[in-house]
């Protein structure tokens, strides 16, 4: 454990990978380890990076972990990849840049899979951020496939969002209105030489000036990249770097981590009750009711509220 | 609320919608109604449509309601409109076709949104099901788009899942294998004129093949649509009533509502534990704490471990 400990404080790679899957495979062996580490943690700044499939996320993410890097940061990847029927995942290519790129000294890349684990996105991407960021990451770029809950995860994890689209996104970009105002900090229209990109400019520029002034005082920016040829890259690093200084004077960064930390605390708590509440008395009691359910001799709400009189009850008795 | 009850047993859309609508503000105040209705529920068939964005599934949905109301059944449906950025949602007009639809004296149709509530597409879906189930209905079709967790969570909730695929979504087919294995127990290949549908069902055999035979002896049929001219439909019906038979002759209908109970007993008590747990004095501790955990004075594993401490103890005192 010393051993594993002061690897990950020497940014070794191999140790921050096998604490990782430590905590991926079983949260409860590695939890003296993430005690020992957060310490060391709360340096790193996190990056998301979000999209619909297709977009150039991948693209976008080793583009600007190679600036990055080249300025003498130290940085993490995390690439979640969903095992998802329609997400699709990275192209096989960008994962094998992905690999080429993590023969650099200073990046670390890690691939996380979302499907499996109940909940399982947010909790293994925030214990392994926390490993990441006590080896001394100076930037944690998590990206995720934005579909379904894993962006809104994602803008709660993350200090600054970056939302990748793409030209061919504009016919859905209506529907898209509330959700995309709520989590994006940084708009990327990738493949911006593509037809009707000056358009999609146009319509985006209309949805970001309908949001309500009086919350803060972000103009969130629309870069145009050509992820492919490195273009806009630069620029995108500049509103990074200008959207972490506007956190950090404005103090909601402050706040934006106070919400994360507390939200997982209340989800630790969540787990811990479930483990602490389904004994195998009670395992066994809901088994022998099933029967009953199906039958309609009883229905689910009361058969909660009798399981939590168990509980209750037996709590009582020492 | 006994007015709301009779209301629900004669297939009342306004009773069924009102009903709906108070379980889905708040369900606690629901509670009591649903304990009244569950005895009348277990009769209806849910069937899951899901599939990308784009695919067809509101045409699919309404093609096939018009059909099973043609032959006298009564149709709930509940279209899943998911606010999420990225996921699009349906298109306008299909929603005023849904309109068109719900005039129809047989056909109930509710449209639910997946943002916003905790968790919230299966737990306000379930309740929903539970009420149109109660009032009658011989068929419920659930629709979702099939992004993230949401078509893992319809999967689960259907007796049938019917994922909808166009000719367009071979590229990402590769990527989709397992998932779409686990989930499909009836493939349609809509707009099935386009170019490349051929192919298309060629790739879906081959995955198909490699599906486990010792698992069960259900053969994933692939059937060819194009909604928009109401071809395949009745194929479709049959294919529904072919795997309706299996599944109630093999047994397997069974045990699939068992374990679908099962999640939702669990669920409800998570819940309802999250509740009990957090009282104002622990609530009131964990904020004082936030400020520890940004400047490392303390870890959200310890802080977890006190908390915890904290209710096990009081809970002895009565």
């Amino acid at each position: 454990m010393t051993e594993l400990l002061s690897g990950i404080l020497n940014f070794d790679k191999r140790s921050i990978s096998r604490s990782i899957s430590l905590i991926e495979n079983d949260l409860h062996k590695g939890l003296s380890l993430l005690e020992k580490i957060y310490p060391y943690t709360g340096k790193a700044y996190t990056i998301g990076i979000t999209g619909p499939p297709g977009a150039g996320k991948s693209t976008i993410t080793n583009s600007l972990a190679t600036l990055l890097a080249k300025n003498k940061y130290k940085i993490g990847i995390i690439a979640v990849d969903p095992t998802s029927p329609f997400t699709g995942g990275a192209l096989l290519g960008d994962r094998i840049r992905m690999t080429e790129l993590s023969s650099l000294e200073n990046i670390y890349i890690r691939s996380m899979a979302t499907r499996g684990s109940l909940g399982g996105l947010s909790k293994s991407v925030y214990e392994a951020s926390l490993i990441i960021d006590a080896a001394g990451a100076d930037f944690i770029i998590v990206e995720t496939v934005g579909v379904g809950q894993s962006e809104l995860d994602i803008a709660e994890t993350a200090d600054t969002t970056v939302v990748v689209l793409v030209p061919e996104s504009g016919d859905s970009v209506q529907a898209m209105k509330a959700g995309l105002m709520e989590i994006a900090d940084i708009f990327i229209l990738n493949k911006s030489d593509r037809e009707g990109a000056d358009a999609f400019v146009t319509t985006l520029k209309n949805i970001i000036s309908l949001k309500p002034k009086s919350e803060h005082n972000w103009d969130t920016p629309i870069i145009k990249t050509i992820a492919t040829k490195d273009i806009g890259i630069d620029k995108l690093t500049d509103e990074i770097f200008h959207h972490s200084k506007y956190l950090q004077e404005s103090g909601i960064l402050e706040k934006k981590r106070k919400t994360h930390i507390k939200r997982k605390v209340c989800e630790l708590v969540a787990e811990k009750l479930r483990v602490y509440f389904w004994d195998e008395d009670k395992l066994r009691y809901l088994d022998s009711k099933l029967e009953d359910l199906l039958l309609r001799k009883d229905n689910p709400y009361h058969l909660v509220e009798t399981l939590l009189e168990i509980f209750r009850n037996k709590t009582h008795i020492p």
